[in-house]
């Protein structure tokens, strides 16, 4: 063990990093020696300073970014951390990560980034406004409407980490944060701050991160969470009673989000009898809950639901995985598929909780409490433990939280009883449900899902391609309801919208236009010019093409028919169509209508307009008979350039109207438009 | 004024009606004359069956129902009320409400039936569980994906209401928990309750009530709120204070929503000076919700934000509006205009505040704090008043509601300082802007709107449209950040998601399709029988039509440019085809596969399919070249009988392939299908 005393883990506040003096900083040892590895003090930190900080410069400079530029910007901070995976891997195993631990963290934190940028330019317009919804008519003359959208809170998103994901942990709420241009300032866990400290390195070493919008405060943070205010955020990771303690103290009107305790189910379905593909995959997954990052996973099985009698069977092929499969160890030595547990306090804790559980009726069904031997004792090493209980409704098994490598198994008789007992959790981040049988799932995530942030349904064809009971993924909403924390985080963009306020907009079409960046029905237009002819930078909103009529005859319609083969008697047949309840008698195509349309607007020489390449919530309202005429109007209704290409998305509203000037068609024509 | 002693007003619990027995009942007065109208208390009732009652008997009820079917239900309890307005607004007027007043609450809160009627069968499956957002792919081979659905919460929505609207306000909440299938348990405020009492029996005595779906309790709850657990809410309108209380009393993991006190901001755009119809419309809109309800509205204007050099010529407008509209006194006397505030105790309550704006530097503008002579002393009569500020940073400006016919002028120079201004607010329920500038809404809206639930923009051209300042409509959200409560009400479909819990579900496309009642791409399918002749009952989730393959000939494309006028150059020029960065030379019109395409799963006949009323999320993803092959795969996605007509909407995900199985178009086809 090193003796030599080790240096106060920077901070960075202010764009600048700081190095607090403070000999009575807290001592942070590896996991596996007891080794100092650093020390770690927020002492002389200006906190106040940090939050002003924030508010104003990092609100500003992500102020002056839309949603595609920031999501670029996580694109190349995850490209930097790449770069530096082993590095991160080693640092890692100091907190008892094996590889494999690490790289849920490091790996998993550069996913989130390079997720939420792929997101961020896919589903969010090149802007700073997000319209949420439909426009909502509110006058008869089109003259007054309502329109929701998201702005971006104007505060500082303060993040409060756990001990297990260093990496992956901040990220997956800094990432959201940023893309909604919300500044973070992130407060590791002490026991891995180091590993926090090492990527916020890589990323203000870009020299990219724009200015206060991520700021790294190690250590305590005295008074910080009483002067935040409204349009600030709070993002907390950890125990429930630490998060009861944070509400407190936060004022009521900043956003509080949790992710805490969870006493996470797994239930092997009726159907997955020993055996079975489904039976094994059950113990593969819960293999892997029990040892992946020594059980230190919020969202790790605790709870095994079992019918009555499979539990010897379960126990039986658990221990022979465990048996094949644990070896336990310093994570660096060759060998190892098991490191220690975070630090000696956090072993502690667990054998407490072990012994509460075996206090409340729990039998030893695998693996023991003692240290494993041959192990330095400074290492803090717990083997896998499983407990029975006969009678599922103890309360201390759906209570107590062994965070560590620690499941009960609980007997059921009924799908409904299993529903139940998940239930006796007070709400969780994750199920699982194993079972081949759709009728089962439909069943019991019908029962289960309001007591669940997430419910996986692990079956023999996914065992292998699922992502995992404990895995959050960035797509995917994570958090629960109840002991869960009642939070969410992830879930793809939601995360962002989190960070943002909504707003019902009222007014007319052009103030709706000007707020939102995307024209509405009834906002000024301008016909001089074929708005096909202009590129994406003379492009406006309410850029519009009128074409003339055209009539479409019987004879189109018949040609057309034969033409396609879409001889549907409704277009062919004048007695069928008129005894159709829609159709006054025999009406065109609207394949028909739309492909005139097209012929109407189109401008066919080459020019800016590139590809037409989709059309959105088409609506025929009114039916075309023979000898009507139709006319389209094109409006350019929302322009969204590319960051990294020549060219943009041009969303047009299409109208088709017939001589009586009754709508017979509604659409929105996807198109890409060059910039020059 | 009567002496004899009024009855204990009902509670509805359990499906039954009580009357308490309590000599120390609450006395309710009328506002104008200080007659008794009831007595309120709950003594005696078991409000911890009534939550049992709900959570399981009420639970059950709802559950047998589906979506369209409770929206049904609700449209039945609107049409009921309606069949009794006059005696609602005669009850209404005892509160001090005219019968403009009333029309607010009365046919506002069967609006809001009407609406969630509409959009429940509009805008939500004919299903239990709400399919939300797209499927995230998760795995390589489709064997694994992400969905979130939305299940109901499994408890019960107790609903505590404020006295000025006692119809509306527990309407607004009601509606949505219904349609989400969650039991409500109202709570009216004791001034206004026998008004709640009085549409309730209106509702029961329909008989189409579902068993405990909804229960009353006019009086006290003590102990109910500790009572509550995870899966219950509390839906909660009143003062900020109350709001505070309510929260440490409610259990952690129960869902609050609190709309409270809020400073709303009206503000006068730089624009609109004196003369102009802006400005008439600002001091139209401020007489409005200085005198509706007697300004007693959580929505009402308290902050007119007015250029410094304008607020002579508003005060002068004003005066003149209320010099020619306001008649004072009990609102079933001909003639009168405004009616009392609904208590004595709320007028001293108002007074007092209005002394606190006064103490503060608040100068009386308009308006005296004198009780009207002339009226009953026993009436709670208070004139409008206009208080005026020389600094708008005054705090008690910001802070103290007088919630009555109360507001402040407050001086602006910049419209950066407005914005400003309506910030120190700390959260709105609603600003108002009046412009006829759309870069002044632009501007002010993105700098003001992290600051309020709805910004309204008031221009000339919607002055006599608008839905009014102070008028919450379901369509659109309702409650504010911070000092409003935070909370979200309304807003279309969002109030009832607010009742459901967001559930990610991972799993293979059969259990997906199995819980969310919507077929997944991967799922099984079944192509014995053409689907199209198969009627809404005869049809399945994953009933397939394969087509054959059609080729795509050069012929083709230059007949289809031709006959529909679309000679767009991609088409027909194949030298500047293949300069185009997305195709390989020439290629078909998209408007041509896909008539092709419909042209191939068609099945002309009389039958089932009554029409293709649209088509969704069309993209091309592979250019066609002539001499490619097309076919089309068709399979049934979602199926929504309607409940009042003998077809429903059928929803097909239709694949277009080439030769080389790549995909060249995906899309949805919407199709109304019989039911026989």
């Amino acid at each position: 063990m090193e003796r030599t005393m080790s240096a106060v883990l920077p901070s960075y506040v202010n764009d600048a990093w700081v190095t607090p003096d403070d000999p009575d900083a807290a001592i942070v040892r590896d996991a596996s020696t007891g080794a100092e590895v650093c020390r770690v003090s927020s002492r002389g930190i200006d906190l106040a300073g940090a939050l002003a900080y924030a508010r104003e410069i990092g609100q500003r400079s992500l102020g002056e970014l839309t949603f595609h530029q920031r999501a670029l910007l996580l694109k190349q901070f995850a490209l930097a951390l790449s770069e530096h995976k082993d590095e991160l891997y080693a640092l890692c195993a100091k907190g008892g990560s094996t590889r494999r631990d690490a790289m849920i963290d490091v790996d998993g934190g550069i996913g989130v980034l390079f997720t939420y940028s792929s997101k961020g330019r896919r589903e969010l317009p090149n802007a700073q406004v997000v319209v949420d919804g439909p426009v909502e008519p509110l006058s008869k003359d089109g003259s007054f409407s309502g329109q929701h959208i998201l702005t971006r809170l104007p505060g500082v998103a303060v993040q409060i980490n756990a001990f297990n994901f260093p990496m992956w942990g901040p990220l997956e709420k800094f990432a959201p944060a940023f893309l909604a241009g919300v500044p973070s300032l992130i407060k590791p866990a002490t026991p891995t701050a180091y590993v926090t400290e090492a990527w916020v390195r890589i990323l203000v070493d870009t020299g990219l991160v724009p200015a206060g919008s991520l700021q790294l405060v190690s250590g305590a943070i005295p008074g910080l969470l009483g002067q935040l205010r409204l349009g600030d955020l709070v993002g907390f990771t950890g125990s429930a009673s630490t998060a009861a303690r944070l509400r407190a103290e936060i004022p009521g009107d900043v956003r509080f989000t949790a992710e805490t305790d969870s006493i996470n189910a797994s239930v092997l379905g009726p159907d997955a009898a020993p055996g079975t593909p489904a039976f094994d995959a059950f113990v593969r997954q819960l293999f892997t809950e029990l040892t992946a990052k020594t059980g230190q996973k919020c969202t790790a099985i605790r709870r095994a639901l079992v019918p009555e009698d499979r539990i010897g069977a379960l126990v039986d092929a658990l221990q022979t995985v465990v048996d094949s499969r644990v070896v336990i160890g310093d994570p660096r030595d060759e060998g190892v598929t098991m490191g220690p547990l975070v630090s000696l306090e956090q072993r502690d804790e667990v054998l407490r909780n072990v012994r509460r559980l075996q206090d409340a009726g729990g039998s030893l069904l695998l693996g023991s409490t003692d240290a494993p031997a041959d192990l330095d004792a400074q290492g803090a090493f717990v083997g896998p433990v499983l407990l029975g209980f006969g009678d599922a409704s103890v309360p201390a098994a759906h209570e107590v939280e062994a965070f560590g490598p620690v499941a009960t198994v609980l007997p059921y008789r009924t799908l409904e009883e299993a529903a139940e007992i998940v239930a006796r959790g007070g709400g969780s981040l994750v199920t699982s449900l194993v079972t081949d049988d759709p009728g089962v799932a439909a069943s019991f995530v019908s029962r289960a899902s309001a007591y669940n942030g997430r419910v996986l349904v692990l079956s023999s064809i996914n065992a292998r391609t699922s992502t995992g009971h404990g895995s959050p993924v960035p797509h995917l909403v994570h958090g629960g309801p109840g002991r869960a924390g009642g939070g969410e985080e992830l879930g793809g963009i939601r995360a962002v919208l989190h960070h943002m306020q909504r707003t019902a907009i009222q007014g007319s079409p052009e103030m709706l236009t000007a707020i939102t960046g995307v024209w509405h029905e009834g906002a000024a237009t301008d016909v001089a010019r074929h708005p096909f002819r202009k590129s994406l930078r003379e492009l406006h909103l309410g850029d519009r093409f009128e074409s003339g009529p055209r009539e479409v005859s019987l004879a189109d319609i018949e040609h057309f028919a034969e033409f396609t083969g879409d001889t549907f008697y409704a277009h062919t047949d004048e007695e069928a169509a008129a005894a159709n309840p829609f159709f006054p008698g025999r009406v065109a195509h609207g394949y028909l209508l739309v492909s005139f349309a097209a012929g109407l607007f189109v401008d066919p020489a080459p020019g800016p307009v590139l590809a037409n390449y989709g059309l959105e919530n088409l609506r025929f309202l009114t039916p075309v008979s023979p000898g009507d005429e139709i006319r389209v109007t094109l409006t350019a209704k929302q322009i969204t350039p590319r960051e990294t290409d020549e060219y943009g998305e041009v969303r047009w509203d299409a109208v088709l109207r017939n001589q009586r000037d009754e709508i017979v068609a509604t659409y929105d024509v996807l198109t890409l438009v060059a910039k020059e």
